[in-house]
């Protein structure tokens, strides 16, 4: 019988793992290659400079803001990932997608950074999101169908790790609606959802967590 | 008697592993350096802006396809990699030229999506995919020949990482051949391929693989 | 009882190590993008040439600096991380807003390599320097008050990392002071600071360190 | 007795080759960014299209060479690293100043191909070269030094590195001083010596090597 390449393809989880870290490595540092200096001969004084800087600002959020959208999603990722045994192609494929929609977010924040006010760059900028997050979500689906997650990881963290894609998808989906009165409304209430998971990060309440939990947690 | 220091280098298939997850990764994002957002000062209204992204489709649709062709190739490098037990210097060289090919591919790619009609594009399109499948394929008849392979690896295996490069070869020069009626007849088909390998992962028939492949997935 | 997400999210001390690297990758090399080779066109004969040269010097040293920088607190992190048993989500993002003040390094360089006269383009230079030990400094209380340092890591060891850390902030705050005075004085602080760290690497007192830290050290 | 911040620093032999791995795949890439796609109003046929691709010929030419130059110290550092049990802060600088060789390598080579004609493009091509076989060099003696070796290397080994290193610089400096002629003899010359360690790369003789070599070689 013929062994299917497809059986033994795409199987390690680290060299996945490795792949990621540096999409998202370059994919945050290359953001910043939008945000130029000034040039220096329309800066004659300080006062200059500041008005320069202070013109930069709308980037520079945006930049920030995206800088947190990618780390959300990293540690998203990562968290799937350190709770998986193997990977397999399947898994593998989805992924893949997802770090196509991570190498685009450069471009989609780029076209929301020139044009808030226009519809098309923030429905643009929130599909790239869902795309993020309907990957991460078939993922997570897949493995668990596959049987790739590790043996010790229980129903709740499963359970845990669905409910947070999905609820975080539900606020982006409100962010986008919110345009249909004004785009200016949708970037506040998204910038919102970033600041509040990256800026707050509570102490883990590690009393909760069961000792499987946190052997996987170290896997 | 004099230790040759070929015998001592390039060792480490991890190290090989993390460079090449490395250029993957900066040349699966550099690619979107090319999709521009509009320029500010052509856009007036919402509809000036739908017309200016759907004038990016094309190179959109570019990005996608070279994503796929760097995914198939990385998940190909990946699985040969998995199976090994260790490096050496021949190896490291056959996959460093195996890396060079990649690096060019948003070269190659630019030059496609810019000269769609001609057919000297088509072909280095082509010749790059080509050396990719081509040191991909000295690579594993090399790491055969050196006794690099773990182990348990069974022939099987061995025969269906051949025969994969060799079909998915065969497809691509179809489509290169293609050309000779017109460039995008091949691209078309070039498409098709990578839309096949990428989209369609099916379920991995995990009851065939014998235990011991398993074993060597994970390693 | 339901598992809060942020329980089981970001516990992956090697996967953040792997980001950081290739964020610091990407921002050391990015940089040399900007020192671009002199023009064909003006270049008519080799006295020439030398002079385009060094006409790129301040830039060149200017590089160098940063590149300085950037290894000096990839070191300090890497010192961290190595201490650690695991990680956290709280930890997890103390070391993202870290990675956003390195991704920030090429911008505030080339702004103060164009700038080198103005105050604001040296106090945006050390706000970011300042931003990365802020971080790195918070990161290890952190990890002291979660318990993700490893058991075998002495009090001894933690004070000599809080100490490092704050001690080179000072120097910093007292070049970025200097500037009340002359930006060209505060600059040449700083290159003198970071040259002191970079270029004059002691010996290892090896006989110090206890049997623990080096284990530790290894990890 | 306080402890030396510097003792417990960059210990971390993995974390180094992780950077390191970074780095050279960015240099790896970048360059590719400077063999820019024809523009299509100049394209008019086929014919146009092929000139315009030969016309790329020489730029082509010089990233296989450079991309061949990185792979040679990729190897290179690769190999010493093998051979670590672990690092030390001093080593970790040598192999940062190392990495800013590297960082370099993208400018001085586009400066040779920019003015192939002239000695001082070509003698900085060469310095930065001998940066980068100085720190190697530098860094297997520190490691040497302070005793960061693992235990089952061999001085036979150990000195085959060493030789490795002196003979390969040797050939450069023959090729830089051939510039006394021409530059284009030192441009051959260097080619040569590059597609003589890349393109050769013959059989290990692992009968050779003893079975500790072996065993350092996969560490």
């Amino acid at each position: 019988m013929r062994l299917t390449y497809n059986a033994i393809a795409g199987g390690s989880a680290e060299r996945l793992a490795a792949l990621s870290d540096g999409v998202f490595a370059v994919a945050m540092t290359l953001l910043v290659l939008d945000i130029r200096a000034p040039a220096v001969e329309a800066i004659h004084n300080e006062l200059d400079l500041h008005r320069a800087l202070i013109a930069l600002t709308p980037r520079l959020v945006m930049y920030v803001m995206t800088f947190l959208t990618l780390g959300i999603f990293w540690v998203g990722q990562q968290t799937q990932l350190n709770h998986l045994a193997r990977s397999d192609r399947s898994l593998t494929w989805i992924h893949l997608w997802f770090l196509l929609a991570v190498c685009m977010t450069p471009f989609s924040t780029t076209l929301l950074a020139e044009f808030t006010r226009y519809r098309s760059a923030l429905l643009i900028y929130w599909a790239n999101i869902a795309l993020m997050g309907l990957t991460l979500f078939l993922s997570w689906q897949c493995a668990l169908r596959s049987g790739l997650v590790k043996p010790e990881v229980s129903q709740q963290t499963s359970d845990s790790i669905k409910r947070r894609i999905l609820i975080a998808q539900c606020w982006y989906v409100i962010g986008a609606a919110l345009c249909a009165i004004n785009t200016y409304w949708s970037i506040g209430w998204i910038v919102t959802i970033q600041l509040f998971y990256a800026v707050a990060p509570r102490l883990p309440r590690r009393r909760n967590a069961r000792p499987e939990e946190i052997a996987a947690r170290r896997g």
